[in-house]
């Protein structure tokens, strides 16, 4: 039995709780955090799960402190948990100089590179340390877990969902970047995380991953038209292409006028956390 | 016709608007800030106004960004208008020192004590200037017209709303500084505010000011009672019995186990606001 994480803080929130949790992860070889909102019908058992993970700059607070997902989480009985994006204070050099590598950038990849190699392994966090602690420690039922996130979050979730196509039952994002191999941003991060073999990079690409084999659950994913990103960084139309391709079944959202923030996410989560629930919810 | 409020970011939000603005204040005497959430049906017509007034240490962004509220109250096409807490950068030396006072604590009084009171008028600011640009600028109907708020905000909001019996026809708050008289944070303020004799701090009291005259609405108030400033700081209770004596009608929730946060207030927004638009909606 892992040791149980440390509660930091805890709050009442729609009849049950938002905490926020440190522990010293294994696998990302120091301290990590994330958040937990504990719906009130866990009271009477364990309750399904629905990852999120968050987008660039963001900590374990954003998602949980912004999206206002709380409210339908506690009607539908859902468990969430948000990690944070990165490790932090690991004392590599330079590790908070840029907003978009380093920390609060993991991009939930298994770094294969040095310095980054040792700490920076977000994805076997995400899919393999992050789920163990909750089942041991929260009343979860590991069996309906589903995942879902925002930007390199949202990148994050299609990457988790299409690399364990029977684990997550449910997925969804928001404005995911898509194609990350063909994003600036990704092709600032992969190489310094994973090398100059592009071939490592596909198998964090969800554009990539879905021509290898689909997924069951229809995904629903929403984008902002007015999102500033779109299409320099988040590439949705590629991913679109290559679900068609595949045979991906996807229920892709152009929301006409919305932007890249949390005020985006805030309007569109019920109908996410809905889509979770139909699936996770027996 | 005052000169328009400047635009400083907008971001599509549950079919409305999340508007940010800058204006030039006569009242203080300084650059203002304030955001507006305009729900869809502001496009058909002018549509009723809950101002939303935030706590210490906060911004016109923290309602916005944490509450919740956009979503029921694009349900009820309220407008939401919240300002800033204080005049900032105003150049009076160890403004920004004290978390508790100067800026991001105007307390919504009027000051009238060297150096605060050329620009610290955030009453008169409140009640007067901001009213008058919502209605000039924006699909606003100035004669339905609510207030609530939050801590400081919902102090200030019960005095606005005591102090101007038929202004505002619906009146909430949350976790309110209840009688600012014998709160410590009152009695820090108010003095370097309003000056040493206390006969001038009543009328900022909604302890006090009930005494003088009953309003009309019922008013709802949420306190937490796991919510650590409240019996040395907000003084539900005293707040309470000056209500009884003065035959004031009341709606006072205690909500068990929560805490001064938005957490708390995000539990219970969507109420908050079908208070208002019982009576605002017609």
């Amino acid at each position: 039995m892992r040791n149980a994480p440390e509660l930091l803080s805890s709050h009442r929130c729609f009849g049950g709780t938002v905490g926020f949790y440190r522990h010293h992860s294994e696998t990302c070889d120091g301290s990590m955090r994330f958040s937990v909102f504990t719906p009130p019908q866990a009271a009477a058992g364990p309750v399904p799960v629905l990852y999120f993970l968050a987008g660039l700059t963001c900590t374990e607070e954003n998602f949980m402190v912004k999206a206002g997902a709380q409210r339908a989480a506690a009607q539908h009985g859902l468990m969430l948990i948000a990690p944070d994006t990165s490790p932090r204070n690991t004392g590599i050099p330079g590790e908070d100089d840029e907003w978009d590598f380093g920390s609060g950038a993991g991009f939930y990849v298994d770094a294969t590179e040095e310095p980054w190699s040792r700490h920076y392994r977000m994805y076997s966090y995400v899919v393999g340390e992050l789920p163990l602690i909750v089942a041991a420690h929260f009343p979860a039922d590991p069996e309906r877990t589903g995942i879902s996130g925002h930007s390199m979050g949202g990148h994050g979730a299609l990457v988790c969902a299409f690399k364990n196509p029977t684990r997550y039952r449910s997925v969804s994002a928001f404005a995911p970047i898509a194609a990350p191999t063909r994003s600036p941003w990704g092709q600032k991060a992969f190489p310094r995380y994973l090398g100059v073999d592009q071939e490592s990079w596909k198998s964090y690409d969800a554009s990539a991953l879905v021509a290898l084999g689909t997924i069951e659950p229809t995904m629903l994913i929403d984008q902002g038209m007015a999102d500033p990103y779109l299409e320099e960084q988040l590439r949705i139309d590629t991913f679109e292409q290559a679900c068609a391709a595949a045979g991906q079944s996807l229920l892709l959202r152009r929301q006409v006028g919305y932007d890249h923030s949390y005020y985006f996410i805030a309007s569109f989560i019920d109908d996410h956390l809905r889509h979770h629930a139909e699936v996770l919810i027996r």
